[in-house]
């Protein structure tokens, strides 16, 4: 190897992981260096250009914390997770689409009864969230179990947000978070208050990269779920809420036209006090269709 | 940008950088996205793969401080240093190659009077080095200056052993390393001890990666010059002792066939009188030759 050439370089480094002993690494490793030298190659990257990258991705690994994951939102804004995602989910025909998991999930959400609230006393406009859980045929599941959550009207998830105690922050409370089940028709209804779009978190490398080429840092306004039923392939997806103005441009790339679901405002005192919300209030309607489990 | 799929997310993604008002930040950050897609696509990353890929990007960052650059080593390894260096300084046939600067240059050692050592009171092999700084014509130059610096006989260099004192550890003695001007007839020989072969450092995720593959983690013995002169464009390189069992597999690619010397050992008491050395020594030589400077 000791002729290294701007011809020769890229095929040298690929054959350093030839005694690679795992052989799906040894492919990973080799595209790898495949496509970040074509990088390389086609910008003729400069000296300067080179350790700014390197101090790039240093700070951004600097910024990850227990709360906090730069290399996901890098990932995130560059299209990579939803890549990912669509390469790993591809769905039927018919069956709902598949959306970035994002990084405010958190297991053991409350299981609650149909028709609760995952809003407790907070402030917002009292949404009605509503639906089946159906099969790739149109029969409605029952007992399919669906993991909510979301952000507030204010656009922070309680991750984000601990709630000051004498003891310190208490970041363990759950907050517009919750689980619930479809009833024997496949139904499922839950109260909520209705989320607004909020910007990623901005004030680290990822920031200061959408600032430089011009992007804005928000998601559409939006409702986490993950879907799971007996016989069918769980679902991480996202439902958006028409009208919202970043629909076209959400910043991490998980908008589908098929979770676009209108918000209906109701002004009926009649449907109010059957839903026990205040008039008038929002309604939003959806209905999940599962792919079902070949091996399952 | 509502309706992603697998055929529309990477020129989507692209889009985005539509309004970027720097033109090369937008070439840059288009064509990183272009190759960073192919990648994921080509070996069709997994949820698993990407997460395992998040956290090692993770860990290289957070391995990094004053002392010790992991992103360095990761492009290192992977031959993008080596290939950036080829892009940058496309060498015309005749003149000396450029090799890596690597991360152990430390400005401002001092200078030194031909036929110096630049290694002290240390224990190793006499090395004697000599050779001529000349232009493409092979005209000799005089006056051009040589920044010269080496790990010792066990691979280290000063930097990567501070020397513990009442004040604790001193990290400011600078040894292995030194500055000559060329004489008259474009003359420099200095007086060194034979440097060893060395690993990279090999305890952070960059180490893993290599273990993983199964690559060891040495260069060559070699020598750094900085070599610059009146009218000529600055030369980064490295000279490689013959002989050296990582000659063909240096694990940062930095090795040219150009570059590599012999090293020949002297018996003669009346030589090595001359030299201020013992007997026996080695001797290298080699002939830097500068490109002009067409700016210069």
């Amino acid at each position: 190897m000791k002729n290294l050439s701007e011809a020769n370089i890229t095929d040298a480094v690929i054959q350093t992981f030839d005694q690679t002993e795992n052989a799906r690494l040894k492919e990973i490793m080799s595209a790898l260096v495949k496509h970040l030298h074509a990088f390389v190659r086609e910008v003729n990257l400069t000296e300067e250009e080179w350790i700014t990258g390197i101090h790039f991705l240093t700070a951004t690994g600097r910024m990850c914390d227990e709360r906090r994951q730069e290399f996901i939102l890098l990932s995130d804004t560059l299209g990579v997770s939803t890549l990912k995602d669509l390469l790993n989910h591809r769905k039927p025909a018919g069956t709902t689409e598949w959306s970035i998991l994002g990084p405010f999930y958190r297991a053991g959400a409350q299981e609650l009864a149909l028709g609760e609230s995952i809003a407790g006393n907070m402030a917002g406009d009292a949404t009605v969230v509503s639906g089946r859980v159906l099969d790739v045929e149109g029969k409605p599941i029952a007992n399919a179990l669906l993991d909510v959550w979301q952000a507030d009207a204010e656009g922070f998830y309680d991750l984000q947000k601990p709630v000051p105690t004498s003891e310190g922050m208490d970041a363990s409370r759950m907050e517009l978070r919750g689980r619930f089940r479809t009833n024997e028709n496949g139904e499922y209804v839950f109260r909520t208050i209705k989320p607004s779009y909020y910007p990623i978190p901005e004030d680290g490398p990822v920031g200061k990269m959408l600032r430089a080429v011009g992007r804005h840092p928000y998601r559409p306004a939006h409702i986490h779920f993950q879907v799971s039923a007996d016989g069918h392939v769980p679902l991480t997806t996202e439902l958006y809420l028409n009208g919202d103005p970043y629909l076209e441009s959400d910043v991490v790339f998980g908008v589908r036209s098929s979770l676009v679901i209108d918000v209906v405002k109701n002004d009926s005192l009649e449907d109010a006090a059957r839903y026990r919300v205040g008039a008038p209030f929002y309604t939003v309607a959806y209905d999940f269709v599962m792919e079902r489990d070949a091996n399952g």
